[in-house]
């Protein structure tokens, strides 16, 4: 196309939001009237569908939930008066409590005030909060924010080592909607012994974010900890960083939480029109489905050209991953749907995988992501040139140009999400607009964005691995001094289809010095 | 498949490198005795390609060059006494030179001793150091690593931010091959400024890794800079983790480069081997070979269950991507080969995008990466239980179990790359391995592995973008007050096609407050 038809196309397609200071722009991504004309009256359904949803419709059919994230910032739109105030009365309670941390009023024993946070989560419950950290943090945060996001012990040590003696002066964040996460259970019992170490008191510096009557809830109670607040079955925990999940760890960070959920409000409003057209949320999923034909047949490459925006592209992994990968739409047919997201910043990786974009496979679609104000300072070291009349923020603003004009060059589909600047506001309305981009796309392609059964099998399977494991261990030392092969172990045990589980049960358990040891082809305890 | 016959098929394929404490597992991604045999001359032609590569041919033919990171190991095999010697010697001063900075003899001015170091270097010159930083580093290294690996001033800021009064202890180590890296200059210069704001001497602080004679080779003789390292052109970007780019920052943090080094001529070794089934690094590139058609036509998803090595998915990104993704085979053809990789961690994946590898789109293989040690410290606390008779760390090896299960359940193709444990010598076997499966996947689909001709456009544009900004500027400057748009002043330029080019570039400026402001539709210097 050439540049002119280019600049037309930018101009006839743009959504601008100017009240979040965003732009997108799908000029690049094979957007055509055809196209919109004939999705006109899918966009119409699905924006539709939308609509229901928020006003509290079972939207998620299979686990009979309501799907209310949108409501975490308009209250006001909660379905029953009940919800509205225990949304309202959250966000109040997250504030106090931050205040009251920040102000020493609520303090740990054996220290004037708190100085970091430790969060225990996975998943939606730590990869929100630490987009958000990275995001808009400054070395001025009021709290440093730290994680446990797996169960990797020697991650737990690492992290631990690295607080040190801060350990007393850090608060405890356990989040876990269901509250019995077992990484997030276990990274809790890593901690009370690195407390305990120390001889410090883990409920008086534990707070937790969970269903009320979980696991980790009664938990926090029978161990009289600091605080609990509410997590909600109508928040999803990919969606759940506008819950106390995100807001809490944001607002002791010392952020902006009002902000944050006011630019989400505000792109939840421009999001609601019904030209879809001038509806970014739906121009955004019509541009998945036109790059990627409804089903996923390019990878979605994020490339934000801002350090601040790292997280981003594994934030909306999760999100729209999590959301799409679907085995059945909701007529019960098998599609395997799904979006794969990667990506990680320009103009880094101008000089990593971009090789790949504009000579190789063509098998992806980028977003930029470009933010405009080049730096939080005031305009007399904005302007600071690294050569006559040009600023390294100029030469950021020029990579983007260049490659998004050098995939352009050779046909590859591109958009651009343009952001006046990074700050709370700026960040809920992308979080938003992405939120809502991957609810109307899977109405778009008919599926429930709003589960994960998929996820199920991966633990039930891991927990047969564990159960596999006493079994081994038990018959090996009950059978104390004689040596078994793998074989001979899993048919004792009366699992003989189970032999390559045993030997990596067994390898794991031989490397860790565990009571087993090898010989040659048999293992036996010591 | 049923158990019993994966079991076989594992204890078969099983490529086992005890000299390393690797192994390399390919039962569960579709290779038989069918494929291997189909495959057996192709692999014999890539194996002895790589021998001649590795005895110095020109691998490279478009650039010339010869392809020489195995030698960086190996200096014995460097083709020339001369190589041998600048190989050896440079990993001689590397380590002398650490050592005087970690004894206070090579020291800043105004303080006792060296405490942290700033690497400026982007692309091949930071991902490397970056991986290897972070699976290593603990809280007793020497010297605390940050980086500069962009062009964002923003993120300038924040790095110079953290850093704060530490800059006067901090050492500066420029990291560029060809020393005219223009994201890398910025860095540089950005840096120069942050000293003089503190009347600190930059080149009493900077180290220079770059090729002899270049612009920044002559900026460091020219300013008096501490020291220079060599980068020669017969090393890769994106291989030069084992020359000076990698090793100068390893060694001043305090880990063992001499491990690092032994640990990928150990691997080296082991993948030269003819026997095509028993070489870990060919049947990895034939599993790659294998799962994607030679094509690429799915992707590498890369599942570390380590927490250390969560950068390993963003370093075989640029690795393989930049390496595969090409336009043209060597005979010419347009082929548009390549291999999208992207990764993150286990088990914190299986609570994010794991939902879409089992239930959703099929476009993707695993390759995840098991650390059998758990901990770094004595087994006393590897036993630490959180319920009985099991630790975090068998739940962790249970999820990578349960998850490899429950894929394989869905069809879904994956490998396992099991490590004894992370230390420097297995990270640089981890690493050698990639790189020859790299050089030998590329002979098996006829392609140069070693240049990268696609990103040279992006940059040719965005130089074009920053020469338009000038024009766009000087005319607004000398029309004074008033106001034109963008159309208008894209022609007055003598650039009328470049009119979205002009837009972006004065939606930067003005957000920037460069002095030019925006009136409705019109542009104008203030």
């Amino acid at each position: 196309m050439d540049p002119i038809a280019l600049w037309k196309n930018y101009k006839q397609l743009l959504c601008d939001v100017p009240s979040v200071g965003l732009k997108l722009d799908t000029s690049r991504v094979g957007l055509d009237e055809a196209f919109l004309d004939a999705m006109d009256e899918s966009s119409q359904r699905a924006l539709s569908a939308m609509a229901q949803l928020e006003a509290g419709a079972i939207a998620n059919p299979d686990e009979k939930r309501m799907v209310g994230h949108y409501w975490l910032r308009a209250p006001e739109l909660a379905p029953t008066p009940e919800l509205k105030t225990e949304i309202e009365s959250t966000v109040a309670d997250v504030k106090a409590f931050a205040a009251d941390v920040h102000a020493g009023r609520i303090k740990p024993a054996t220290s004037p005030r708190f100085t970091d946070v430790l969060l225990i989560g996975i998943g939606g419950s730590a990869l929100g909060p630490q987009l958000v950290a990275d995001a808009l943090g400054t070395k001025r945060d009021k709290l440093r924010v730290h994680y446990l996001d797996n169960t990797d012990p020697d991650g737990f040590d690492r992290v631990f080592d690295r607080l040190g003696s801060k350990l007393r002066s850090t608060l405890i964040v356990v989040i876990s909607k269901s509250g019995g996460t077992k990484e997030t259970r276990n990274g809790m019992v890593e901690t009370q012994t690195a407390f305990a170490k120390r001889n410090l008191d883990l409920p008086a510096h534990a707070v937790a974010v969970t269903g009320v009557g979980s696991e980790l809830d009664k938990e926090a109670v029978n161990s009289g900890w600091i605080k609990r607040f509410p997590m909600w079955d109508w928040v999803g925990g990919r969606t759940s960083v506008m819950s106390a999940v995100g807001l809490l760890p944001m607002a002791l960070q010392g952020l902006d939480i009002t902000a944050f959920l006011d630019g989400a409000a505000e792109m939840d409003r421009a999001t609601r029109i019904t030209n879809a057209r001038a509806n970014p949320a739906m121009m955004l999923a019509l541009a998945w489905h036109r790059a990627t034909a409804g089903k996923g047949t390019k990878d979605l490459v994020v490339l934000p050209y801002k350090d601040r925006l790292l997280l981003m592209s594994r934030y909306l992994q999760q999100l729209i991953m999590e959301s799409l990968g679907k085995e059945h739409d909701l007529s019960g047919n098998t599609v395997n749907q799904g979006l794969a997201v990667y990506g990680n910043k320009g103009s880094t990786d101008q000089h990593a995988f971009v090789q790949q974009l504009r000579d190789g496979l063509d098998n992806f679609f980028v977003t930029f992501i470009v933010v405009l104000r080049d730096r939080a300072t005031p305009p007399a070291k904005a302007n600071f040139e690294v050569e006559p009349g040009v600023t390294s923020g100029d030469y950021l603003n020029g990579f983007w140009q260049g490659t998004r004009q050098a995939l352009t060059d050779k046909g590859r589909l591109n958009m651009t999400i343009t952001l006046e600047k990074i700050d709370a506001h700026a960040l809920g309305a992308l979080i938003a607009l992405h939120e809502r981009a991957v609810g109307l796309y899977a109405s778009l392609v008919n599926i429930n964005a709003y589960h994960q059964p998929g996820v199920e099998a991966g633990k039930k399977a891991a927990t047969a691995v564990l159960s596999l494991q006493q079994k081994v261990v038990k018959y090996l030392t009950e059978s104390a001094r004689q040596g078994f092969t793998v074989e001979e172990i899993a048919t004792a045990v009366g699992q003989p289809a189970s032999a390559e589980a045993v030997h990596h049960i067994l390898e794991h358990l031989v490397a860790n010095r565990r009571g087993i040891v090898r010989s040659g082809a048999k293992f036996k305890a010591k």
